[in-house]
């Protein structure tokens, strides 16, 4: 299996980390691309993931899977052998997807779009809104104080272990540094969590 | 099991066409939230949703799930003898995910956003960005191009079959409605598909 990838960027960090937390890393194997040359955008590229984004699983077979979750996904069921980071029963599965949504939706995406809209990082390719990447930076600011509340007397973010959420919002905090926004002093619960994530194997992959 | 929704609102008939499908309406009673009244900014909304949207799920022992797919999961896997929507094998799990998160993050978002920034609907409660919502209307465009190339001698978006990505994607076509986003005369494949999607009972539900 291949995984096509920039490595500084956040979402291949989430599934670098979900695999290290399975203890699949070694299935498989890593080609870089470089997204600011615009090597995602190549007729090659495109066939694998038509969105133009990574990362993309590329299966022995010549099945490729897009999308961050979807590829983790993938690895949750084809290895059910492995550290279950999408929860076991229904429930646990459902409000593992939910905070996974809320993440992606009220943290990770808006991060993105702050980057993307007041940095112009790729104004080559896309408008940027600046009025709309401020706003977004004030929901990250929004997020961060429920995500710290969340967080006052549990170790992990939901069911009681360690799960992709704490991938997700992990590497979002970590890569929400690039709009300058970051843990606030206050936020003594974010700080302790992160401090904890940080402290495991996987948070080097 | 208690499903708090606003009937004439997307996310909520997502929710319902995927039980419809699977035979299981019957299973839940269904309390209407005023979303345009504030109902769901109330203490009560917010102790069972703290993103105060709709639907929420509540089980018979009090537990709430959020998010449309959050909820959607739970009846998945809480009734594994109805019909699956959500795939069946690793590869088909991992594929129709990627094909609900591209509806989700390049139809369905974009769509709610050029209707939130462009038609003032939420102005009580949201600063309106009239040059986003401007893009992601150009955005929902492309993306109905891609799919109408996607179906082409396809019955179904994935999977050989009806699936959850169909729900997702015919439900943001009809919303799209709202801010005069149509299907072009020369979607033709795009156009039969969502005829045919159409014509199940589940439409109506």
């Amino acid at each position: 299996m291949k995984i096509f990838e920039t490595r500084t960027a956040p979402n291949p960090r989430r599934v670098r980390m979900f695999l290290a937390e399975k203890g699949l890393l070694e299935q498989v194997q890593f080609e870089q691309v470089d997204i600011q040359q615009g090597e995602n955008l190549t007729p090659e590229f495109v066939a694998r993931n038509p969105m133009k984004k990574v990362p993309v699983l590329e299966l022995d077979d010549g099945n490729c899977v897009a999308e961050t979750m979807a590829i983790c996904r993938y690895f949750e069921e084809a290895f059910p052998d492995s550290p279950c980071l999408l929860g076991e029963t229904a429930l646990e599965k459902a409000q593992i997807e939910q905070w996974l949504r809320w993440i992606d939706f009220y943290f990770m995406m808006p991060t993105g779009m702050c980057f993307q809209h007041t940095t112009g990082y790729f104004k080559d390719r896309m408008t940027p809104v600046q009025a709309w990447g401020e706003e977004c930076g004030k929901s990250v600011e929004q997020f961060m104080h429920f995500l710290n509340d969340a967080l006052d007397g549990q170790e992990y973010i939901c069911a009681n272990r360690y799960t992709a959420a704490d991938i997700n919002a992990f590497t979002t905090v970590a890569f929400a540094r690039v709009v300058n926004l970051r843990i606030k002093p206050e936020h003594s619960h974010l700080q302790a969590w992160y401090d904890r994530i940080k402290a495991r194997p996987s948070a080097q992959a």
